[in-house]
């Protein structure tokens, strides 16, 4: 379905060797020179190119919500778009202060918004609540990988190869969890955390509804779609079809808190070569999260105790990429510069 | 000396309420929202601002660098200065991609630089050894903070409320090893480290010289100055000078690795009134760094590994406060946005 080339690994000998030619001593950039080798291995060893960055921000609303999981009623799934698309969430703020393009895509979502702004791309009003129902037929998962993709490609198409994802779902941290657990080896105890800030009571009862859909559903375990189906939510499938599409256009994915990189995992156990592109960008609160990034092998750039999803950390991250571009692109060598070589 | 205001903490209710407001779950944007009140104490409750970013690197040579306690040899300071002249290193990079202003000061090389962007005030031709030596004289001293000041104050009658500092010099975290020691209860073998990276050979030689000079000059620990006569480095006493004088402007206070920490470390021994203006921007490879940070109570905001130094650390966490500055000055409240206060 998607056609996703690993980077050119051969080309890192000579990346790294343009790194330590840099006037610095080897390796003093830290995580910043690894970040640099990446993007270089994504973009082309010459020189990184970033352009036209592009959050896609996906909503939908969820089944298991009405169950009461959330500090939030389902109608804010509704308001949050509103807020979107009036420009005052942070993730506006964040997009606009580091010139991003923002989209924002109705996945899902239960009352429907009638916005000149909003991209409709529907696959239902919410999901079935997956604790007693499929959250959703496969037919949906594959329609979802579709639609995300077919909203990466008109970005590739207009010259972006820097895609953040953001979400917004009251009871996506369910899902995300849920669907961790069906990923992984991990219990609804180790992958159920307190979302955007639930109390003791509320975690007990999440843990004991997610434990409950994994028995329920875990003669699905062996296929990562039929995981999506079961378990998923509207704005996760689209983001994974979105992350499988960035990595075929060989753009770079900026992996955003729990939720993301959920997806994130899913569209990896799809296929496996959509990791060269990815860059996680934080370290969510959500507890779970640091199993997820373990799973990945990933190692954040920032760890600054978010937990809002909606793209926020991919796009305070971006700066970052930034900087990597701007030392990898033009800080001088030892030889250029006259300076004795450490 | 320096006339410093604390910030107003009355103001603290009504900024905390102004974040809680906003259309996030209360504490969901973690530690940029503990960012956001220190700004909004710093520069108004009603709006955040940040006005035009200014880098001052002090580049100044050590006379302990002659003990071979570095990878790289003296003369490193000088041409790396000139490579900051010429644009070509990583702060240059970071600066011209962040818009930040880049002033370079010598505050002290071994051989003076003739070059119309280089700002001339210099204490000397490199410090004494302070193995054997004091440093500098109790007069270079107070020199060198007045120096640093004059340097802060230019650009703040220039409208610049935000100011990073960093630092050239090679031998400067022997320095900063060793001054850090003098003001805590440290020993050499826990506050030296290996730099931008020498070996374990050059590292017991540091120990055993920082032991030396502690020992040497322990008599002058009772009094801020006299340490810095005794232990300091040009630029780390310019520094000083600059922060507190940054803090005396109710400027903000760009605090880059272990050697801007220790010179911040100084500065707060003259005046702890100093602290409130500081953001500590990331936490070095350095080791001691971790316990400089635990004395003034900081939590950085990049843990990226960097052991480079020029203020690149503070350059590149810039952006976080630009999106600490946005949420608080744009972003909408559950009112404002009709989303349902959680």
């Amino acid at each position: 379905m998607f056609e996703i080339n690993s980077v050119i690994k051969s080309n890192r000998a000579a990346v790294l060797k343009k790194i330590d030619n840099k006037t610095k001593p080897p390796g003093a950039l830290g995580q910043l020179e690894e970040l640099a080798l990446q993007l270089a291995l994504i973009t082309g060893p010459e020189e990184i190119s970033l352009s036209n960055p592009t959050m896609l921000v996906f909503a939908a609303d969820h089944g298991i919500a009405k169950e009461g999981v959330s500090i939030a009623p389902p109608e804010v799934t509704q308001q949050m778009v509103l807020n979107f698309l009036n420009g005052g969430a942070a993730i506006n703020c964040f997009c606009q202060i580091h010139q991003i393009k923002l989209e924002v895509i109705d996945a899902g979502i239960l009352e429907p918004i009638n916005h000149p702004n909003l991209t409709m791309q529907s696959l239902g009003r919410g999901t079935a609540n997956f604790v007693t129902l499929p959250a959703m037929t496969l037919e949906s998962v594959d329609k979802g990988i579709t639609l995300g993709a077919k909203a990466v490609y008109r970005h590739a198409s207009e010259g972006c190869n820097v895609f953040g994802f953001g979400e917004m779902g009251i009871g996506n941290t369910s899902s995300a969890s849920a669907l961790l657990s069906a990923f992984s080896d991990l219990s609804a105890e180790d992958s159920v955390g307190r979302g955007t800030g639930i109390s003791d009571q509320v975690l007990q009862k999440k843990i004991q509804l997610i434990s409950k859909a994994l028995a329920k559903h875990k003669h699905e375990f062996h296929d990562p779609k039929k995981i999506l189906a079961a378990l998923g939510g509207y704005e996760i499938v689209q983001m994974v079809g979105a992350m499988l599409a960035a990595a075929e256009c060989h753009s770079i994915i900026l992996v955003d808190g729990f939720i993301a990189s959920v997806a994130a995992l899913a569209a990896f156990k799809i296929n496996p070569k959509v990791r060269d592109y990815m860059v996680f960008c934080h370290r969510s609160e959500e507890k779970a999260h640091q199993k997820n990034l373990e799973i990945m092998n990933a190692k954040p750039l920032l760890d600054l105790g978010l937990r809002l999803g909606e793209g926020t950390g991919a796009a305070i991250a971006y700066p970052l990429l930034l900087a990597a571009q701007s030392f990898y692109n033009n800080m001088a060598s030892f030889e250029s510069a006259g300076v004795t070589e450490v």
